[in-house]
């Protein structure tokens, strides 16, 4: 079981930070990161800087920073390790959990920069995206839901772990007699995302089966790349068919769009708002299927759009812009 | 409550039953079925016969069925019942469920040949199309997961309360005084079904969102609607690239097919394999990968494949045939 799963972990790597790169590992003493860190070391033939964070928001955090510490300092690394009081720097729109994201994803990106990192490595799991993906469905993100965690990106973020799931971790780690900490936040049932981790999916695995998190993540995989091509597909129908004009004024030829197949017409739909300057978070599905009603409806008809816009049906065009 | 309910059954069932029709009920006698029943009495304007099957599995059952025929007595309609020894009847290769759906379709479909019924309603709601949904998903059925149940077909069946809760329909029969049965065996965690149902729903209902069932059917639905989209464009290639000769011999254009973007590369070699004879539930992603991996392998490699079946790559062709 090692092997594969360091196989594993090589393959993904490979693919994603270069030999010779510098790499900067988030580690937070918890087990997914601990085994980031070792089979990183392991790994090679890359640069490795050890990043901590002490977010001061419980007790036991700075012995989960001496532990870091020490773990660098026996691989042989350096370590950069911080403390920052996450609740006071906590902004008035932030749950706690963004604002230790928030922080957490700066200390990182100005260490990345300071030991000359080209990528900053984090130990995200097949079982972290198999949540994502399960939150975001009964959620009602809808199709958004499988975007899920991306293996590289934005910048200089890499996830190698994102294909392996934790339970092989955990093993990995057992078999080599390899320690780590608990963290005690991750047990909370205060957190949705604990909940999800704890309860639902344990429950799901052991119900209905063992391998649910690999099934959802390897049917959201494929579920994404159909929805991607048919983006593309989308964005050059609606080249073709909006015109922009001054002040974001979007026309639309109405008859063209009403032809095109209805998995294209409403993602045209929802591009041409957003030519039209409407934020795309505040298009509801409603938006979309009220505007593709004004392609039937009598010329003049007028519908009312978020950001005081709004759309009309003249002649051929329907027409988006200013209310 | 009860008015959107009513609203909704009667927008699904005239879609899906003609004013005129004669349509047979399945009615257990629990609440989803005796939803339904009186759904489609009040509905009126079609022709209605209750059906109900005793399964003989279980003490209670001939309750059921005087509760049924009651019921339908009450209603002015007629009603025809049966007991079935549905452990008797079971095959060798059957769960005892999947035999009792089988005697239970046969049942139905006997019934309404002999009372002239063009159509079968079932009891099926929106929350099971959510635990067929998330079932399939998590047992690794891929993209098909979001196939889901049909309202309507195949042939007489129509399912229309498959948009509506089932918590919507036991308020609605509440809030009338109208009593059904409890069945038993629907609380029995002995059917992966039943678990979903009672543990693994509820629990990402209350700790997730309350809605869940309602988003996933909703995400199903428009992800469903893209790979059917998907299908139809990869169908058409499949016919321009493949030429089936003799014996389900197929030829496939490599070069323009290894053009063909990743996600209609796939199902087309699913296509030209189905069309070469191999049994499409034998056909797993590794079989399509290494097909996708024959065209960029030397002229003369050779791919096994099930049912004694093989490919080869000859010039710009690959040959699909008997190995």
């Amino acid at each position: 079981m090692g092997d594969r799963t360091e196989l594993e972990f090589r393959q993904a790597l490979v693919e994603l930070v270069p030999a010779g790169a510098t790499l900067l590992a988030a580690v937070s003493g918890g087990g997914d990161s601990v085994a980031l860190l070792h089979l990183l070391a392991r790994a090679g033939r890359r640069r490795l800087v050890v990043a901590h964070l002490d977010h001061g928001l419980r007790r036991g955090s700075a012995g989960d920073r001496r532990f870091v510490e020490s773990l660098a300092g026996r691989l042989g690394l350096d370590c950069v390790s911080a403390r920052r009081d996450v609740a006071a720097e906590r902004r008035k729109d932030e749950s706690p959990e963004e604002a230790a994201r928030r922080v957490r994803r700066a200390f990182l990106s100005e260490t990345a920069s300071a030991v000359g990192a080209e990528h900053i490595a984090t130990g995200h799991t097949l079982d972290d995206q198999a949540e994502t993906v399960l939150m975001r469905l009964v959620r009602g993100a809808g199709a958004t839901a499988l975007t899920g965690i991306a293996a590289a990106g934005p910048g200089p973020w890499v996830r190698p772990l994102l294909g392996i799931e934790r339970s092989d971790l955990r093993r990995w780690l057992e078999k080599r007699g390899l320690p780590f900490r608990e963290d005690p936040s991750n047990r909370s049932a205060r957190y949705d995302r604990n909940r999800l981790r704890l309860r639902v999916l344990p429950l799901i695995s052991r119900e209905l089966n063992p391998r649910a998190s690999r099934h959802l993540v390897r049917a959201a995989r494929a579920l994404r790349e159909d929805a991607l091509y048919l983006d593309a597909l989308a964005g050059e129908l609606a080249e073709r068919l909006c015109r922009v004009g001054p002040g974001a004024r979007v026309a639309l030829d109405a008859a063209a769009w009403s032809e095109a197949p209805s998995v294209l017409r409403r993602r045209v739909a929802r591009l041409a708002l957003e030519r039209a300057g409407v934020d795309p978070r505040r298009i509801g599905s409603r938006h979309v299927e009220a505007l593709i009603a004004l392609c039937g409806a009598p010329g003049g008809s007028e519908l009312h759009l978020p950001g005081r816009r709004s759309a009309r049906r003249l002649g051929g065009r329907i027409e988006i812009g200013g209310a």
